[in-house]
C-alpha cells in the first residue's frame, strides 16, 4: 500500500506544489505551459546575469523558494525526483534572454538526468545565439571512493545559489561568476543521516530501517546511504558525520581542519522535528568548535528536503571574508532565512541572570506583630490537609488523577518543614509571598501553580496595610486572576471593607459559603486542567479542590477564634 | 517501544534544542541558569516595550525563532509540551526590566499551565514594582461549542508576535499594544489536519490513525482532534477545514466571508513534506479566492510545530491596511520568512512563454544538395537498429533494464515516421537539430537524452560549412560534452581535418575503432545512469550502447560507399 499523502493526484503533485509556492509569493510567476517559475520583475535584470536552477520536485523549498533578488532568477521543476523537460529548461532560458540579461548560468545538481537535460537545453539555446553557461554541483561527501558519476548534488547547492546570486546582483559578468562558482563548489561537503526513508507519492517507502538503526550518507531521493549504524546519542552521530566528511582518506571529503572557517548548514531532510534539528545544531557547533574550527555562519532549517524523510544533512563550506560577504548579501528569496551577519564562534552565548531583588526596607514594617498567630494558622492548615489526604484522593478519583489529597499533603509537609527550618517573616505580605514560592516548587502540578498564583496576588494589598479591608482586597486580587470564577466566600469577605465589620461574623459566613460552594461543585463543569476534558456526567462527587479550600478557610477561622482577635 | 529520535537524552532535549538555536543565532543569548533566550542587544530596547512569550518546547521554530528586532524580546521554554518554570519567566521579566524597557507584555498561548505560570510570574514581578501586562491568545477554531477553558493557542500566536513586535519597535506604549493585540487576537482562527500523531521523546505516539484516515482539528501537543475523516483529495480536505473554521454556527469560528481580506498561514505541523505543503497552499488560495476572499499575504512554512506530526494547520487573520503594515514591518527574527509586501490575490501568476525562434534565413543555404544521401543514411541506420533489437536487449539484461534494443527500435521507428511524413530539411545542421528534438521526445530515457545532446552539439559546426573538417568538428563538439569519454572513433575522425583527407579511409578506420571500443567495454565500469551503480564484476558483456553506436557508424560507411562520395 502506498504511503498516505495530502495530494490531489499523483500526477498533479509537482505542478500544484509549484503553483502553490508561486501563488503565495507574488514576486514569482509561472511560465505558461511549463513547470517553470521566474521572478516577476525580469525586466529589472536587463544587463545582469540570470541564474536558473532546478531539478526534480520533492526537494522543496529548493528550488523555487530560492528565487528572488540576490538569489535565483528562476527554476525549472521536474516531476517528483525526476529531471525537468528539456523544452521547459529551454523555455526558461529563452524567457530570461528576451528580458535582456547579460548571459545565463545554469546551476545543476550532479545527476545524470539533470546534466543531460540541462546540457541539451544549453546546446539548443546556444544554437539560437543565446549566451549560456552551466555549472555542475557535487557536494556529496558520502562516497569514500569516487564513482565515475562523481559527487551528487545535495544541500550545498543552495549555498551556490546564494553566492552566485549575490555576484549577479552586484553586476558581475557571466565568466567571472562561472569561474568563482566552480571554485566555491570545490570547497564544500555534505553528509546526511536519517531515521527513515521517504516515499514518492503513490509509492511505498524506498527502503526500510529497523527501530534501532540510522542510515548514514544518503542522497535526497530516498536512496539508501553508504552505511547503516546503530542508534546512538546525537553527539556520537554528529561526530561520526563530521569525521566521515572531513577525513582526508575520503576521496569526497571537505578539507576542514583546525583553524578553518566555515559556513554550516543544518538541513532538515523533511520529517525531522525542529526540536531534534536544534539539538543536532547544538552538537555540531560544539563539536566543530572543539576541533578548533571557526563557525562563521550557521543556517538551521529546511533547505533541500527529500520529501518527508526524517533526517538531517550537514553542509560545510570553507569560507574567507569575501565569500562571507556574498553569503551575507541581501536577498528577497522566501526560503532564505534571516541570518545574523556576525560570527557564530567567538560570541558570548549567555548573560548572567539578574539577582533576586532584596526586600524593600520599608516592607517588613507593616504588621510585624502578627507572625505568631500566623504560625498557628499555618500549622492548623497543615494538620487539616494531612487529615484530609485520603478523602481528597477518593473524591479526585472520580474525575481526575486521584492525587488531589497527595498533592495537598505534599504542600502541608513542605510548609511544616519551612516553619521548622526558619522563623517565618514578619509581615503577612512576606509570608504569603514565601508560601507562594514554596508551593510552586514543592506542591507541583496545576494545584501548586494555582495556590502560588493566588498567594502572590493576595500578598500585594497587604504590603502597605494589614487591616480587614486590606485582607478583603487581598482576596479580591487573588480571585480576579480567575475571571469567571464566582466563589461565594470571596463575596462574603467583601463585608470586611465596611467600617466596623466584625472579623468572626464575616469569616464564619464565608466558611459556610465555601462549604456550600464545594458541595455545589457536584453539578459544575470543570473549567481548567485535566478534569475540564471529562464529560460533566461523570462529576457526581464534589470537587476536591473546593473541598480543600473550604477546609483551609475553616482552619483559619478556628485558630483565630481560639486565639481571639 | 519509544519512537526513534535524534537526541542525546530525554531530559536534555529542551535545553539542547534552545542552546542550538542560540548558538546558531548570534543575535540571541541564553539567560544563565534558565531555559530563557533573549535578544543580545537588550540595551537597545531602553524606553521601548519588551515582548516575552514561550511555553512548552516541541513547537520549534516557535518561540525562540521569532526573537529579533521587530518581533519578540525573548522567550521562556518549558520541557517538551510542558509549561515553563515560574522562576525562569520571572528571571526573563527582570532581565528586560533591568535593561530599562518601558514595560513588558507577556504573550501567552491559552493553556492552563501557561496561564498559571505566566500569571504568577506577572504577579511576582508586579510585586517587585515591574510593569507587566499579559495577553492570552486563543485562535483555535476546532471546537464548535466553547469549553470553559476557552480556545487553545495555536499558530496564530506567531502573527501576534509579529504584530506586537512591529508596534513595540515603532515605540508604541504598553497599554496601546496590549489593547490592539487583544483586538487582533479576536479576529483570527486556526484549524489543523494530520496524517499522524507525534511522540514526545522517550514515549510512543500519542494516538494512532488508520492508513485511510486523517484527523481534523487537532492541537499542537499530539492530542487527538475533534473529528476523524476518511482520506480524500487535498481540495476536499481544504474545503472541509475552511468550512469548519468559518462556519458561523461554530462558536470558535473566524468570520471570514466574501469581501474579507485575510493573512493566510499554511503551517507545517512538523513532518509533512514541503511538496504537500505547497499543494495545500495552492488549494487553500484557490478555495478562498473562489469564495471571494482576498488573500492579502500568505505565509507558507514551519512556524508552530507539534514535533514531527505529519500535518498542516491553516490560520486566517482578518486584516485591514494598518494591520497589514504591521505584518509587513521589518524584522530580524530568524524564522520569519521573506514575505513580499504585495497582495497575493489580484496578482498575475503567470507569463506567456516565449515563442520558438524562427530558423535564421541564411541557415538553410549550406549543404542543401546533401539531403537525398542523408535520407538514405538515416534509412539504413533505422533498419540496422531494428535488426539489432533482440541482440541489444540481451546485452542490456546483463547490466541494465534490458530495454536498450527496445529504446533504439523506438528511435528508429520515430525516424522512419518522420521521413515518411515530410521531406527532411535541406542542411545537415537542420537534420541533426530536428533529429535531436525527435529523439528527446520519442526515444526517451537516458539514451534519448544522450543522443539528443550529442546531435544538438554536433549540429553547430555544420551550420556554416559541411566539409570534412566541419564533420570532424561536429564530432568534437558532441564528444566534448562528455568529458572523460575517450571514444576511439572520435579520435580517428580528427584525420578529416587534414588537407586532402580521404572520407572512406578515415571512416573505415573509425568504424573499426568503434567496434573495438564496443568490445572493450566488457571490462569497463559504467560512468553514468543505472548501470553505474552495478559492480563491475557483472559486466562481462559488451555495453549495448557502444555496440549500437558502432553499428550506426558502420551503416553510415556502407551507405556512403555504395553511393560513392
Amino acid at each position: 500500500q502506498a504511503s498516505k499523502k495530502l495530494v490531489n493526484s499523483v500526477e498533479g503533485c509537482a505542478d500544484e506544489a509549484l503553483a502553490g509556492l508561486v501563488a503565495c509569493n507574488p514576486n514569482l510567476q509561472l511560465l505558461q505551459g511549463h513547470r517553470v517559475a521566474l521572478r516577476s520583475d525580469l525586466d529589472s535584470l536587463k544587463g545582469r546575469v540570470a541564474l536558473l536552477s532546478g531539478g526534480g520536485s520533492g526537494h522543496e523549498p529548493a528550488h523555487a523558494g530560492f528565487i528572488g533578488k540576490g538569489m535565483l532568477t528562476g527554476v525549472i521543476a521536474g516531476a517528483v525526483f525526476a529531471s525537468p523537460a528539456v523544452g521547459s529548461i529551454l523555455a526558461a532560458i529563452r524567457a530570461v534572454a528576451q528580458a535582456g540579461v547579460a548571459g545565463t548560468l545554469l546551476i545543476v545538481k550532479n545527476y545524470t538526468g539533470d546534466r543531460l537535460n540541462f546540457g541539451i537545453a544549453r546546446e539548443q539555446a546556444r544554437a539560437e545565439g543565446i549566451t549560456v553557461e552551466m555549472v555542475i554541483i557535487g557536494d556529496d561527501s558520502a562516497f569514500t571512493v569516487l564513482k565515475k558519476a562523481g559527487r551528487r548534488g545535495l544541500c550545498g547547492t543552495v549555498l551556490i545559489h546564494k553566492v552566485a546570486g549575490a555576484m549577479a546582483e552586484a553586476g558581475m559578468g557571466l565568466e567571472e561568476i562561472t569561474k568563482r562558482v566552480n571554485t566555491v563548489a570545490q570547497a564544500m561537503g555534505t553528509v546526511g543521516v536519517s531515521l527513515s526513508s521517504c516515499s514518492v507519492p503513490g509509492s511505498k517507502p524506498t527502503f526500510e530501517l529497523a527501530a534501532d538503526e540510522v542510515e548514514l550518507g544518503l542522497g535526497i531521493h530516498g536512496e539508501a546511504g553508504v552505511q547503516r549504524v546503530k542508534m546512538a546519542p546525537v553527539d556520537q552521530i554528529v561526530t561520526l558525520m563530521l569525521d566521515h566528511m572531513t577525513n582526508a582518506s575520503n576521496a569526497s571529503h571537505v578539507p576542514v581542519k583546525t583553524g578553518s572557517s566555515v559556513v554550516l548548514v543544518v538541513n532538515n531532510l523533511g520529517g525531522l522535528s525542529f526540536l531534534e534539528l536544534g539539538i543536532i545544531a547544538d552538537a555540531t557547533v560544539r563539536t566543530l568548535e572543539g576541533r578548533g574550527v571557526k563557525v562563521a555562519r550557521a543556517l538551521v532549517g529546511t533547505f533541500m528536503s527529500a520529501l518527508e524523510m526524517a533526517g538531517v544533512s550537514l553542509t560545510l563550506l570553507l569560507v574567507d571574508e569575501p565569500l562571507l560577504k556574498l553569503i551575507d548579501a541581501e536577498t528577497t528569496a522566501a526560503a532564505w532565512p534571516n541570518v545574523a551577519k556576525v560570527s557564530v564562534t567567538g560570541r558570548k552565548r549567555s548573560r548572567e541572570a539578574p539577582k533576586e531583588p532584596q526586600e524593600a526596607p520599608g516592607a517588613a514594617a507593616a504588621g510585624g506583630v502578627a507572625s505568631q498567630r500566623m504560625v498557628l494558622v499555618l500549622e492548623r492548615i497543615c494538620t487539616t490537609l494531612l487529615g484530609l489526604e485520603e478523602h481528597l484522593n477518593a473524591l479526585d478519583r472520580a474525575a481526575g488523577d486521584g492525587d488531589c489529597g497527595t498533592t495537598h499533603s505534599r504542600a502541608a509537609r513542605a510548609i511544616q518543614g519551612w516553619l521548622k527550618e526558619s522563623p517565618p517573616p514578619a509581615s503577612p505580605a512576606q509570608v504569603l509571598s514565601r508560601l507562594s514560592v514554596l508551593l510552586l516548587e514543592k506542591m507541583g502540578g496545576s494545584s501548586g501553580a494555582l495556590y502560588g498564583l493566588f498567594l502572590t496576588a493576595a500578598a500585594q494589598p497587604l504590603k502597605a496595610k494589614t487591616d480587614l479591608p486590606a485582607w478583603s482586597a487581598a482576596m479580591d486580587a487573588a480571585l480576579c486572576l480567575a475571571p469567571g470564577t464566582h466563589w461565594g466566600a470571596g463575596q462574603e469577605l467583601q463585608a470586611w471593607k465596611k467600617p466596623g465589620a466584625d472579623l468572626f461574623q464575616v469569616l464564619t459566613k464565608a466558611v459556610k459559603s465555601a462549604e456550600a460552594a464545594a458541595e455545589a461543585t457536584k453539578n459544575m463543569e470543570a473549567g481548567a486542567g485535566r478534569a475540564s476534558y471529562i464529560s460533566s456526567a461523570r462529576l457526581d462527587q464534589p470537587d476536591p479542590g473546593a473541598v480543600a479550600a473550604a477546609a483551609i478557610l475553616r482552619a483559619i477561622l478556628e485558630v483565630l477564634q481560639s486565639q481571639g482577635a
